[in-house]
């Protein structure tokens, strides 16, 4: 069954169209390279045709467009906070909003016909999902922490787990949480001290507290079903001794709706510099403020297997990593797209050939430094967003595999690619938005212009879902030296990218020789001998996160460069542009940090601290 | 005469000491690096001593410290707003800590003996901003302009003008502003509107809006003393057109008290990213809301000659700009002491080969990335303040130069060094702040921690006294490719410190060795032919800006090596792991950037905008 997508009433429209992303992008992305329509010959989507993707794709920006963006200033300056009944105050403008999209449909988009989903691609979603948090990042969360949430219960719940607490997700009426950091335990998730005991009738009850808990309370929907990681008695020391479990606001009356409430409270509320429209909690499970079933005590229930907590929430990481490198895509492109129509329409100065100041200010578009500062966020922003579709794709080809092989390699490639498509946007589009304040000269410093609080919101990115720092950690460590296929795979892929481009000659030719140039220098970095300490690189993790991020956006550009050859236009000569200031300003920047690794760097990993 | 310094009455010590600059850093900038004590063999400095220069830093520290970092928090939080009655609301905390601040004299330490000033160098002046930028740096904007201010008038005014309006800010009593920017004219001075016209008493009447005006309007002084720029009737259009003007808030009756009101009135507020407690104001000049002296107009007073406004503004630019690197600096020195007392006190995970789950985590430090973010900030916080350390001892240098070719000189290299010491830090100790940030991990991104503040209040110094791309031309343009004997004199001064290194062999001969090669590499990236069109030099003149400030930064940190050598202990061990982080780490990423100039590319500068 298709989930009948219905377009918002009224239109409130606010801002032009266009300044969430580039349309021409995404269609140039979906089509002429993802080629999206072969997935309707996937089984899995075989009800769908190409014109269904682009209703919803339509339907997602204009809920950016017209629902969310008009609001996301005031999230901004309308931060939640605790009223005196203990409750947190949002502006109800956001509750409208998320009404309406409630309404689209939209979050049920990927799940299951049999669940009252859309069976969409992932990588069709991903792509509204860009567009919505180009919207408004913040409201946005509440949403799409519902929907990973959802998927966690339907991937590892049972069938009455699936029904009770999945299915009123899916339909938009409940939110979810990911409730998994606590003050001493943020990236040392294995050091998590929250309790669960068994009780007689084989629930549980939780008592600890987590922090920084996303849209961890509210009065937005009619319940909020928490994923809770917690430690049950006697369980080892680590991550080994971690559990999972479902723990509902209300707990669910006979017919399913939201009855008693479970003693989770409200402890506080953490005040952030950006994302402030996203109301983040400090929750106190089992404090004692309720006493649900007669007594205190936070009411959970098991997911999956005891101890196997850590492993199923990590199974969903990969799309929520996706997720993140998609958000920073989403802000850096509406930084960009609106310091473009700023350049287009602000005069300021003349050109340095000439200087009567008699004669009209031009557009600063016009100045060289202006349109590097522009090529620079197109380059950023296009090559994030081709980077994280490719990743959505390569899930839909995790789900729709034809073979074993086939599925194992879609996994290994997107196991590889993942804390690239995290972290890679999330410090490259942060740089695009500080490029558009500057642009904006001191209007990107007033809070009256978006270009700042884009900045502000997207500075999250590189510190949630795992830090920059854990990403290298895994990318290096898990994925490249202790890894299984997924850099063979890879490299496949960019030989035959480089292949291509050399065939074509002329500038994709000359980019490719500098691609196969600096990808031996990267395979020369990670080649390690047999009995070769690899403290030393990681120790260098970050550089060599930040040189393969820069390799692969390299080879996407090469491949994006490949599909526009011997098209004509602005936009692909624009494609062009992008690809060659990616090869000849970005590029290059690689050599220095692919020899950090080389030369297996000791600085810092011999640094005694007492000397900083 | 010596300004009585008055320590600060009450003890509010809210934070420790040595979390603002490392004092053991500042000394060793000042005494074993830049001689500060020969400063006081030169007459003008004569009457002072090396412990005269302590206790003024002492007491800069102390109001930094205790008056000015503990209502930081509270400045960014209570921005000035207008009240009913169109008045300027700030906390009162604001104006308790100016009151203090203006007690302990420091504002009119630089200037001369006759104007009731201290004539202490400015190098020593300096490191006192720091110290109070570091605190507070939109506490600091108001003292910090209105010294601009009273400095602007005792170089170009009358003697009445001197004793009228820059004694009673050097007094502390009255504020002073600089009202540049106007709505169409930015970074393109030449293009403002303001009209002032001669009336018979020879005094003006200015008619127009200004914005961005820091400390604009407030009741923070008895007065605020507006210099203003403004063209005159009939005076040629551009930057010769343009005229510089006294426009009192209050004009000052026979006794020199603020008497009527002159009509220049609060048009609005603006609200911005950061620096959010300094008032930044749109003024109009001559709207009609007052009548001063029975008719309405806003009565200026010109300072030097029709004509020479701009100029005049501008021969204190140098000044301005080493003050904004300095706040930038300061600003980074805070977030690195601040990360770097979290690094060593927060515990999380554990090192990479002691994988036990029940051994105790470990406090961040011991993490290799966490030690690359501080030794990151550490050699760009201590690289920036050198750099700024030292072009402000050649402000000195300028003042008491004992002949006219050492006068020239300094002038030249400061010249060429101002943009650099403006740009370098603004964008390395914003880097430092985001890095502070990271280590903080989410609670960085939490405003109960004081690194975000830093950062957003950091992010306006590549925007004012000049954008970050006009450094790059006047850098590029003005002071090299078109420029006098400033490159010729650095780079004296660079091979003078690489033949020291030379000598001593090791790590500093192999750093030398390094600069030696860039500075090649620069050299031939900039040599221009006779005939040479220049524009793709311009067209990438901020790969420029950045290259060669690295390069200054590595020549700097080339000499604090120098110094170093043969020293023992942790300080200086930090000096030489900072150095080599910046040789081994920051300086190679210089060679693609100088490619950028030395192949001339032209891609921003014969790019299409509409392929954007």
């Amino acid at each position: 069954m298709l989930v009948p997508f219905r377009v918002p009433q009224e239109d409130t429209r606010a801002m032009p169209t266009d300044r969430l992303f580039s349309r021409r992008d995404v269609n140039f992305l979906l089509d002429e390279w993802l080629d999206v329509t072969e997935l309707t010959r996937r089984s899995r989507y075989a009800d769908h045709d190409r014109e269904t993707f682009e209703s919803l794709i339509d339907i997602a920006e204009q809920i950016g467009t017209e629902v969310f963006a008009p609001i996301n200033r005031l999230l901004d300056e309308q931060e939640p906070r605790m009223g005196a009944d203990g409750a947190v105050i949002v502006p109800v403008e956001l509750a409208e909003a998320l009404r309406r999209f409630g309404e689209s449909g939209l979050i049920a988009s990927t799940f299951d016909d049999e669940l009252g989903g859309g069976q969409l691609p992932y990588l069709v979603r991903a792509m509204c999902g860009a567009y919505l948090a180009a919207g408004s990042v913040a409201a946005y969360a509440y949403p799409f922490l519902s929907e990973a949430n959802a998927n966690l219960i339907v991937a590892h719940g049972t069938p009455e787990q699936i029904a009770t607490y999945a299915v009123p997700i899916i339909d938009g009426r409940w939110f979810g949480t990911m409730c998994l950091s606590e003050v001493q335990a943020g990236s040392s998730l294995g050091d998590i001290t929250t309790v669960a005991v068994v009780q007689d009738d084989f629930s549980y009850r939780l008592t600890g507290s987590k922090m920084w808990i996303s849209g961890g309370d509210h009065e937005l929907s009619d319940n909020i079903v928490h994923l809770v990681l917690a430690r049950t008695p006697g369980a080892p020391v680590g991550v080994k001794g971690i559990s999972l479990f479902i723990v509902p606001r209300f707990l669910p009356d006979e017919s399913g709706d939201p009855g008693e409430r479970n003693d989770v409270e409200l402890a506080g509320l953490n005040h952030k510099m950006g994302y402030r429209g996203t109301t983040n909690a400090v929750l106190a499970f089992g404090g004692g403020y309720r006493t649900p079933l007669g007594r205190p005590g936070a009411v959970g229930f098991l997911v999956g297997e005891v101890g196997r907590g850590l492993e199923i929430m990590f199974s969903m990481m990969n799309e929520a990593r996706i997720g993140v490198g998609l958000g920073a895509v989403a802000l850096g492109s509406t930084g960009y797209l609106h310091s473009l129509e700023y350049a287009r329409t602000r005069t300021q100065g003349r050109p340095a050939t000439a200087k009567d100041p008699s004669s009209p200010q031009v557009p600063i578009i016009d100045h060289p430094d202006v349109r590097r500062m522009l090529l620079a966020q197109k380059s950023y922003v296009e090559g994030g967003l081709a980077l994280v579709l490719f990743c959505a794709r390569l899930v839909d080809e995790v789900r729709c595999a034809r073979s074993v092989t086939e599925r194992e390699d879609a996994e290994s490639l997107l196991g590889l690619l993942t804390p690239i498509a995290k972290s890679w946007p999330s410090q490259w589009c942060l740089k695009a938005n500080d490029l558009a304040i500057q642009i904006h000269g001191g209007y990107g410093y007033a809070r009256d212009f978006p270009a700042e609080q884009f900045y502000r919101d997207n500075r999250l990115n590189m510190i949630h879902e795992g830090t920059h720092g854990v990403q290298a950690l895994d990318l290096l460590g898990r994925k490249i030296l202790r890894g299984g296929s997924g850099l063979r795979l890879l490299a496949a892929r960019v030989h035959g990218a480089i292949e291509d481009a050399t065939t074509l000659g002329g500038e994709p030719a000359r980019h490719a020789e500098r691609l196969a140039e600096q990808w031996r220098s990267l395979e020369r970095a990670i080649a390690v001998t047999a009995d070769e300490d690899i403290a030393p690189i990681l120790a260098n993790a970050s550089a060599g996160l930040e040189a393969i991020g820069h390799l692969v956006v390299a080879w996407i550009w090469l491949e994006q460069e490949v599909v526009a050859e011997n098209k004509a236009g602005d936009f692909y000569d624009g494609k062009r542009a992008a690809a060659a200031y990616f090869f000849d300003h970005e590029l290059p920047t690689v050599s220095s940090l692919l020899d950090i690794i080389a030369r297996r760097d000791r600085l810092t990993l011999d640094l005694d601290p007492a000397v900083l």
